[in-house]
C-alpha cells in the first residue's frame, strides 16, 4: 500500500521544506517547516516524551511535539520556564553558585520599580531569525525594534579617548571612513573611465571634497548648534594617527555591520521573556504538555524501548519513563548526571566543550539621562575598554521618565573576574566603568547603588555559562558537535538547544534545534549526521571577533 | 530703576539659552529656548499677533507667543492645520491645482482600511531635531523608532541589476567597503607599527582575510540557509567591476549615513499629523489662541503701528489688524498677495527663490509581503533610477495584517513629470517602478489600484512645492535669505517657517525659525540680521546630494 488519500505533505516535502526558502533575494535563511501538517499520531498509540529542561529549546520541541499530539512532559529545576531567557523584575531573586559547597546563595532581589525590565539573557532578534519571529507571530508576542546601533553611541578608550569625553559613534565611524577613502584616492592615478567612477565613489562613500581629500564631514556631527544664519561646518575630523593609535576596532565597534547585528532587530515588547511565557501558555494549555517545576533529573537511563528518568520533586525522587527523551539540559551540567546506557563518543562528546563565562550588569535610572540634550542616545551600545565592555540603552519606553540599562556585557577573563566579586563589588566595578561613559554615575542618586543586579551566568544554577563555546579550530570540537547532531539509544535520547545548533548564544539556534529534533523523531529527517559537519564559531557569533 | 525682583531669566540668559547647549558630547544641536520663563505681558498690554497660515512654523509661534499672554489669531486657507505636515487617512481628500484655470480639482479621495494611514508630508525625525522631539514630550505625542535602513532593503538598476533581482543593501555596502579596503590594503607596503595597526583595522573593516584580501564576508548574508550541519560560507562578492559599473551610490545609497538620517530616527505613533493636531488642541485649549480654518489671506499692509490684513471667509470679504504678524505662508503663495507698505528688499527676497518640486505615492497593501521569508524587510528605504526613485516600508505595526508603502518620493524633473501625469497615469508609473522591486505589483490584488493615492505638492493649493530650494551658490539666494532672517514695518512682520531656516523641507526648521521669530518680537534676539548668514543647501538637506 503506496498510495495516500491523505493530504498531509509527504516526508520529502517537509524535508524540502526544512532546507528552506530560496530565491533571487533569500537571505539564505529558511522558513520553519510547518510539522503542523505533519500525519498526526493515531489515538491511542501516542508517543511519549521527556523533555528535560524548559529552555527555550525544550519549549519549542514541546510546542512541535505536543501539537503532533505526542504525550510531552517537560521537567524543569527551576521555578520558572525559560533558561537563560530571562528578564528580571520587581522582586525576582536571582541565584548563583558560591563556588565552595557549589550551593546557590541569592546575589540579588531585584528591586526595579514596578514596570520597568532587564533582559539578562538574550536581548535581540536579527531580522533573519525567521524561526524566533515566526513564534512570536504565532503565539501573539509583540514586537519592536531593538536599536543595535546610534551614530550618538560612544567609545571609550583609556589613554585614547579624552578623559570624560568618549568619542562619538559617529565621529569615528565617519572620520575613519572619510581618511581610508582619502587614502585610496590619492593612490588612483589612472584617468580611465573606471578610475574615474572609483573616485567618484571613494568622494561619496568618504565624503571628500573634490580634490579626493578628508577635511571632516558633518555626518562627524555639528561643530556647533545650528541657528538660523549659519549652517555649521563639521568639527575637525579625528586625525587618522589618533584613530589607528586607539585601535577602536579593537572593541566591537563594527559588531554592528555583521549579519546577526545588522539593521532590522527586533525584542519582544515588555520583555524577552514574552516569549517564554506564550510557549509554556500555548503548550500547556492546547497542547496538553505537563510542565514541572522544580523538578531536578538527576539520571537517564536508556532502556531497550525508550528512556527512563529520574528527578527529585518536593523533597522526593521519582522516576519517569518515555518512548523518547529530549535533553535541553546545558552539556556542562548533563555531564555530570548519572548516565546509564550511553555510548563512549556521546559521553565524551557533552565532555569537550565549556560553556562561555559572561556578566551583565543591570541599574535602573531614575531620569533617563543618556536622552537630553546633553547625550541624544536612543538605544545602541556604548564600548570601553573597562572591564565592563558594552553598556546597553534601552530600546523601548523613549522619552518616559525611568528606563534601565545594561550596565555591563562582559566575556572571557573580564566576565570570570566579575564573576568572582561579591554582588556589591560587581556593582563598584560597573560603576566606576559606566562613570566613564557618563558623569551621572559619579553620584547615585540618579542610578542608585542598592536598584543594580548582576548575573554571571557561569555561576547559575542548571545553566553554568552563557553558550556552548564552539570552536571550530579544536579537533575534539569537530567530533563532539557531530554526535550531538545524532541521537542515542537508537533514536530514543536527542539533545536540544542552541548548544546544538549553528548559533550558540541564540534563541534561533535553540529553536532550530528543537525542529531539527523533532524532524529526526518524525522520521523527516535522517537520525545520521553527514560525514562533515560544520563547527559553529561561538567567539564570532556572540561577538563578531 | 534697574533692580529686579522677577525671578524670570533676564534677556540675556535667554539669548545664550537660544544658543543651545555645548558641552563635551554635543551634537551641535541646541535646546530649545524656555520663553515660558519670560516675563509676560502685563494684563490688559497684550499685544495682538495675526499669525498666517497654520504650518507647523504658524502653529510654534502661537505656541509660544500664547502662552506668554499674546493674543494671538491663526488664520489657516484650509480646512486643517498642519500644511505639509499631512497624513493622508480613509475618506481624506487630496485636490491639485489643475493647472489650467489654476483651480483645485480633486485628485484622490483616500480609500484605505480604516487604521491605516501614510505621510504624505515629513516622515521622520532625527535624534538631533531637539526642538521637534522636545514639543512631542511636552505636549504627549509618543514616538516610535523610523527604520531609515535596514541591510534587507535593495536597490534597482535598470541594466545592472538582475532583471526582477535587485542587489540587497547589505551585498553593496559590504562587497564595496570590503573591495575598497582590500585595494587600499594591497598599497600599504610599510612593516612599521602604523601601517601593521592600519591592515589590521581594514581587515576589519572590509572583513579581509589574513592576506588583506576580500573574497566575501557574510555580512552581505548567507549564500544559503543556515541548518544544524554547516553555517554557510557567503555568496560570492558583488565584483568592484559590476558595482563601479552600476554607480550604484548615484541613487541616494550612502544617504543614511548623513547625519540628517543617522540612527536613530522616530516617527509619530500613528502618524505625523499627531504633531499638528496636539500643537493645535494646545494653543487652542490653553493659551487662548484662535484658530479661523478657510480664511484665506488676500492682502497684507503694514501700517504705523501694526499690521492689517484682509481675508476670505464664508464668502465675505473680512479685515483684521494686529501689533504684529508672523507670517507661515509659503513664499510662492505670499509672493501673489497683495502687499503694501512693504520694502522692495523685502517684495525681490519673496520672488528670489522657488520652492522644490517632489511628489509621493501611497499604496495600500492586503498582506504585508515585503515582510514574508522571501523579502525580509523591516523598514528603510529601496533606491531606483525609476522615476518613482524612492520606495519606503512602513517602520510601524510590524508584523500586523496590513500596511501602507510609500511608493515614490521623488524630486526634480521626475517630480514634475509625475506632477503632470492624472492620479491615474501616475500610479500606473509607480506601479511600473514597484513591480521591479516587488514582483507582487505585477498583480493588483495584493496592492490595489483603486486604493492608491498620489500627491505633487508643488501643485497642492496653498503650498506650491516642498521645500524653498536654496542654493548657497546663487547670488541672489544669499542676499534673500538674510532679508528673510529681518522683520518688515520696523519689527511688525515677521517670515517663519522652514523656508526661513537653515533645514529647508524639515520640521525642526520650521521650529527654530518660529522660536528665532518668537525671540525677535520679545526682543531677546536683534531684529536685525548679521553681516553675513549662510544659504542652506536644500538638495543637500533633503536628498543628501
Amino acid at each position: 500500500m503506496t498510495t495516500r488519500t491523505s493530504t498531509a505533505p509527504s516526508a520529502q516535502a517537509l524535508y524540502d521544506a526544512m532546507s528552506g526558502l530560496a530565491g533571487p533575494l533569500s537571505s539564505g535563511e529558511g522558513a520553519s517547516p510547518d510539522f503542523a501538517a505533519a500525519p498526526r499520531a493515531a489515538a491511542g498509540e501516542e508517543p511519549s516524551v521527556l523533555i528535560l529542561g524548559a529552555g527555550v529549546g525544550g519549549l519549542t520541541a514541546a510546542y512541535e511535539l505536543g501539537r503532533l499530539g505526542y504525550r510531552c512532559t517537560v521537567l524543569e529545576p527551576q521555578s520558572r520556564t525559560g533558561g537563560r531567557n530571562r528578564t528580571a523584575r520587581k522582586g525576582d531573586k536571582l541565584y548563583e553558585l558560591d563556588g565552595k559547597g557549589n550551593s546557590p546563595v541569592l546575589t540579588h532581589t531585584c528591586a526595579f520599580d514596578k514596570g520597568l525590565y532587564l533582559n539578562l539573557g538574550p536581548g535581540r532578534i536579527p531580522y533573519h531569525h525567521r524561526r524566533v519571529l515566526k513564534y512570536c507571530t504565532d503565539l501573539g508576542v509583540a514586537l519592536e525594534p531593538y536599536i543595535m546601533e546610534t551614530t550618538a553611541n560612544v567609545l571609550h578608550r583609556a589613554g585614547h579617548t579624552p578623559p570624560g569625553q568618549p568619542w562619538r559613534n559617529r565621529r569615528i565611524a565617519n572620520d575613519t571612513r572619510g581618511h581610508l577613502a582619502a587614502l585610496l584616492s590619492a593612490t588612483m592615478v589612472g584617468r580611465d573611465e573606471f578610475t574615474g567612477r572609483l573616485k567618484d565613489l571613494l568622494r561619496k562613500f568618504g565624503d571628500l571634497d573634490a580634490e579626493g581629500e578628508y577635511h571632516g564631514s558633518t555626518r562627524s556631527g555639528y561643530a556647533e548648534p545650528l541657528d538660523v544664519h549659519e549652517f555649521p561646518t563639521p568639527a575637525p575630523p579625528l586625525p587618522l594617527a589618533e584613530l589607528i593609535d586607539s585601535q577602536f576596532w579593537k572593541h566591537s565597534f563594527y559588531q554592528p555591520v555583521d549579519y546577526l547585528w545588522q539593521a532590522t532587530m527586533f525584542q519582544p515588547v515588555g520583555g524577552m521573556d514574552k516569549i517564554v511565557h506564550a510557549l509554556t501558555e500555548r503548550i500547556t494549555s492546547e497542547h496538553e504538555v505537563t510542565v514541572e517545576l522544580e523538578a531536578e533529573v538527576t539520571s537517564v537511563g536508556l532502556t531497550s524501548d525508550g528512556v527512563s528518568v529520574t528527578y527529585r520533586s518536593g523533597g522526593k525522587e521519582l522516576t519517569a519513563s518515555a518512548d523518547y527523551c529530549v535533553s535541553n539540559i546545558p552539556l556542562p551540567v548533563l555531564k555530570e548526571l548519572a548516565l546509564t546506557g550511553f555510548s563512549r563518543d556521546f559521553a565524551d562528546a557533552i565532555r569537550a566543550v565549556d560553556f562561555a563565562p559572561t556578566c551583565k550588569v543591570g541599574w535602573q535610572a531614575n531620569r533617563r539621562f543618556w536622552e537630553d540634550d546633553h547625550n541624544q542616545i536612543y538605544g545602541g551600545i556604548s564600548f570601553t575598554d573597562h572591564p565592563i565592555t558594552q553598556f546597553w540603552y534601552p530600546s523601548n519606553d523613549y522619552f518616559s521618565k525611568t528606563g534601565t540599562l545594561t550596565g555591563a556585557y562582559n566575556f572571557g577573563d573580564n566576565a570570570l573576574d566579575m564573576g568572582k566579586r561579591t554582588p556589591d563589588d560587581r556593582l563598584a566595578l560597573a560603576r566606576d566603568g559606566a562613570a566613564q561613559l557618563h558623569r551621572e554615575f559619579l553620584e547615585k542618586t540618579t542610578v542608585p547603588q542598592d536598584l543594580g543586579v548582576t548575573i554571571a551566568w557561569h555561576k547559575v544554577p542548571h545553566q553554568l555559562g552563557g553558550w556552548a563555546d564552539w570552536d571550530p579550530a579544536d579537533p575534539a570540537h569537530q567530533i563532539a558537535y557531530k554526535q550531538l547532531l545524532q541521537p542515542e539509544g537508537n533514536g530514543r535520547f536527542y539533545v536540544v538547544g542552541d548548544q546544538a545548533s549553528p548559533l550558540p548564544g541564540w534563541q534561533e539556534g535553540a529553536m532550530m534545534s528543537a525542529q531539527y529534533v523533532t524532524a529526526q523523531i518524525l522520521g523527516l529527517l535522517p537520525r545520521t549526521a553527514p560525514e562533515t559537519v560544520q563547527v559553529p564559531d561561538a567567539a564570532f557569533l556572540t561577538q563578531g571577533l
